[in-house]
């Protein structure tokens, strides 16, 4: 196979189910060469290294992500039921994963965070900046439902990041366990994190 | 140096802090034995496997934490301030961390379930029996707290939860930033979680 666009994309793909069922620091460049069917040449020809792949894969992934948050959070409906959307999107998603290859596999940027970020400060930086992303799509929901009045916090950015924080803390329990009900406390726990126990259209149960 | 037990204790000691700085799957036998000044002969042993060691760094890491956290959780004082407690602990732990080694090392048993929970059976389940036992832990005294009508949830164990995961969620923060300063929101974030915004004696500020 040559070295064209296509062997790039294989070597990405393979790159990000092994990563996600492996983590990072225990593949080697041969191994993600051989599953993905190409000349280990090929690899160094597309990427500079293996931290080179990692960012793609990164980005990869953070651009499909991105896309997904910013239909659901800035779309229509009611502020605090986009969010509530998100949530499902997030329950959706790892289910979908763990019907596929068998394992939920959880979020690839906080896997990456406590695996690589101590040590790479590229990868680092990369998800620092999509961590921030995250949260600024979040606070700007919260900031409208603050205009609303559905919800009662001091700081839209800093109740974005709690959010976050609890999506990401439920995720690893969700991986933990090989499980996905705890994301079904996601709604619930954003709601109180809001100050929007009552009134708002909780789902039942809570 | 002989195969004493001081041998066994150097290198549980480096490759706690080894593990914590660059993660598990990147560390090799042979470079713990070299910075624990031990032959690798020494290594196998103690330890079956380097998995094996892995496991009684997680047992060494669990029989400290849990001593603290009894210690707080179990011990004088109103349910609620004991939990703020821990939360003030977890910070403390944290900052002495990054001034000693340069960086927030987040939590072991965190990192290790994103790097090691999908492949590593044996630390999975030790990992989830750590979460369970941390869980159970905020529970009785989330459950004391209730039976005073200081908080207000349907399930104490299911709060307990929530609280831990907004824990590990803000320690991945603090330790992609490498600042503490996210868990200076763990406290707010768990009354909320508690229902219990009003009346307790929440910190300035919040």
């Amino acid at each position: 196979m040559g070295r064209n666009s296509d062997a790039r994309q294989k070597i990405l793909t393979v790159a990000q189910s092994l990563v996600e069922l492996r983590g990072y620091s225990a593949l080697g460049v041969a191994e993600i060469c051989k599953a993905a069917g190409v000349p280990k040449g090929s690899f160094y020809y597309f990427f500079e290294s293996k931290e080179a792949l990692a960012l793609a894969v990164i980005d990869e992934r953070w651009t499909a992500q991105l896309r997904d948050w910013t239909r659901i959070l800035n779309g229509e409906g009611e502020p605090l039921w986009r969010l509530q959307r998100l949530f499902e999107h997030t329950e959706e998603s790892q289910r979908a994963g763990q019907r596929s290859c068998g394992i939920v596999a959880g979020c690839l940027f906080g896997n990456l965070t406590l695996e690589m970020s101590a040590h790479t400060q590229a990868v680092r930086d990369r998800l620092q900046q999509i961590f921030e992303a995250q949260v600024d799509l979040v606070a700007a929901v919260i900031a409208e439902a603050l205009d609303r009045g559905d919800v009662a916090v001091a700081d839209a950015h800093q109740a974005a990041r709690s959010i976050v924080a609890q999506l990401e803390g439920q995720v690893l329990f969700a991986k933990l366990y090989n499980d996905t009900a705890p994301l079904g406390a996601l709604w619930a726990n954003c709601l109180a994190l809001l100050g929007a126990h009552a009134g708002q259209d909780a789902p039942a149960g809570t």
